[in-house]
């Protein structure tokens, strides 16, 4: 089941800078298993923007938020959910 | 180069009926036009509105506004742009 | 699976009595054979508003939109979407 | 009397973890007893937010601000409050 | 119990002025006559807009909802419903 | 003259609580002061949240400021001032 | 007693011409007559919009509300008050 | 003097097609005048939107409601404006 | 030529005292400096918020940027600019 | 290709002057090198505020947000972006 998310990261400038390379290549290793799973098959960044678009294929609204609230990011991220369904006129890919 | 759209229509519900149809057929066409292009690769709808989420994939800004202003819909749609880039954390497919 | 819906209703003041009678009543059929399928488990009227608070249980996105978007009077309302999920605080009933 | 409620957690990341695991562990002790009295019949995570949507049936205003400002997580959060009322088209369970 | 409300009223200019002249007549009169009931005890018009707040007096949510739906220019109003508690620095009158 | 008022309060969950209640009860002696002079003839708790509707009864608008920037909890609310007029609908109390 | 007041005029475009100018001329003069009195001290137009900035200075708010709803544009504008004290920091003229 | 100039354009989609290319090409041939006598250096589209971004060059604020009000288009229009000054870290052309 | 302000100051509460008077004092001076030369026709403070609306007289915006950008509480203040012209109502003093 | 930005900039009061004076450098030695390349055609600063706009010629949407993303004022900033196409009511220069 597909869901459309927005994140957007609000880092402290001040930061700790071994804190934030920390955090930030927890995270990378976090999404990657995810994307290797099957389970973020697109994730684009925000040009311009410390934000992301992604899409993630989940079983369910509970696998959903366990891998979000996951994410080693979560605390310093707004996140917007949006459940997508099929569109009528999209072909076969 | 990659957009992400949202499209939110608007269509009045007092709309008549066969002016109705025959724009929704010559959105649909004009959609699945472009999607055989390769030039919109993602097309999903947003689970209880009328709306969309897309990617479209085209050679530049004034190509962009050429594909999106031709939408029959156009004139009853709000549209959000977003010019979407490669993320670091991104593996190959 | 479990989808918090609010639902606004903006019926135009000088829509036809008969159309209007009509549409509310088969906006009450529609909802109450979803009530009665176990699919529509919470519907509340927000109190001083013409909107409504619910919980529908349904299978995935594409049943959530089909439901939505079948509602008679799915063309004057705006809807919101929210996927709810387990709360870790939630006792067993 | 039933009472919608939304609540946004916005615990600073930097909160000392004891101190986040006391308000943690008094906030499920004060929401559980509430449930168990049946004031708070419904409790969900907003998939993807720190964030709940909660349903509780209180005897008026006043314990509704008694409950809820009496939340260990108060402080740190945002509460939305919509009344809500019987729907007409709702059937008897 | 005490709710606070905020009434916008948005006419249209074009409106039948027998019509307008009907409705406003008819919601003087309601509205006067739930003040002599004491159930709206409080009644203030915005200056400079036409709008109003009222603190209104009601046994519960559904008798709120009734009465404000009951408005004759409930179609043509936005509303805005805030349940008021007891305030701790309150002094008795 | 009666003015709205809507005051939220913001105090920092990390307030020294010696400093939090001094401002308490200097806030509280203040407002009834005020109260028992007729100025501020209404005060509610906004259920569910910290902050409260007022009605105050003041000369001019030179007084509102004085009273409201002399609140001693005013650098921390934001407050929203709405002037009041007679409603034409209003009885005789 | 002084107000700022923002006002945005929004004229259908297919108003009738001489009901236009109809307005427009007694707005005109309902405005200067107020102007004359020394009740209308400002008056700016906001350079781009149909809108204004006035300052208007009245014995209370009852005058305020019946000024400002006397206006043959009433219907069609969006007003917003805010009420004027004196600046700590201001010189005599 | 520099304006920074946001138009988005709303017209009616049934409004009558000739009534429709009339405006267009006063709106056209008025903007190409202005940009002739160099008082409108910069335009540009928002791809995808029906709106443009501009930057003006115009002695005064007078002149600027001048000629933002003489659009044919400015009755369906929202526009926005933000004076520019000059940055310190421009370098000369 | 006019430019109309609005200041909204943001001092942290625990800013040090005396950081905080002298700071209003430098602001204070720089003000009074600018109304003696004319520059600064109006101030008034906006009643019940740490805001105040300004109706400024200046040669250009870059004179405008200068002057606002040197206020002493600048860094404090959010500051929303609009230009205005003449009125076509207004009549002459 | 080019692309409207809006940047605000925030940075915080109390920031430490050497680190402010010498982010500023680096971010003007920045901007100028872009100018200098071309990529970087148009720089307003908006009078009275603490934030720009600017049109950037880009190659595409990675170098748009390599090159926002390396501003040395990045972490302090609000960026927002929109793809600028060509208007057909653009005369030729």
């Amino acid at each position: 089941m597909l869901y459309h998310i927005r994140m957007d990261v609000n880092l402290p400038p001040d930061l700790d800078p071994e804190e934030r390379a920390d955090l930030l290549a927890r995270e990378k290793e976090y999404s990657q298993k995810l994307q290797r799973e099957g389970k973020w098959p697109h994730l684009w960044r925000i040009a311009g923007e410390y934000a992301n678009v992604s899409v993630v294929d989940l079983a369910d609204h509970d696998e959903l938020h366990s891998v979000l609230s996951g994410l080693p990011l979560f605390p310093y991220m707004n996140i917007e959910v949006t459940p997508l369904a099929v569109h009528p006129n999209k072909i076969n890919g």
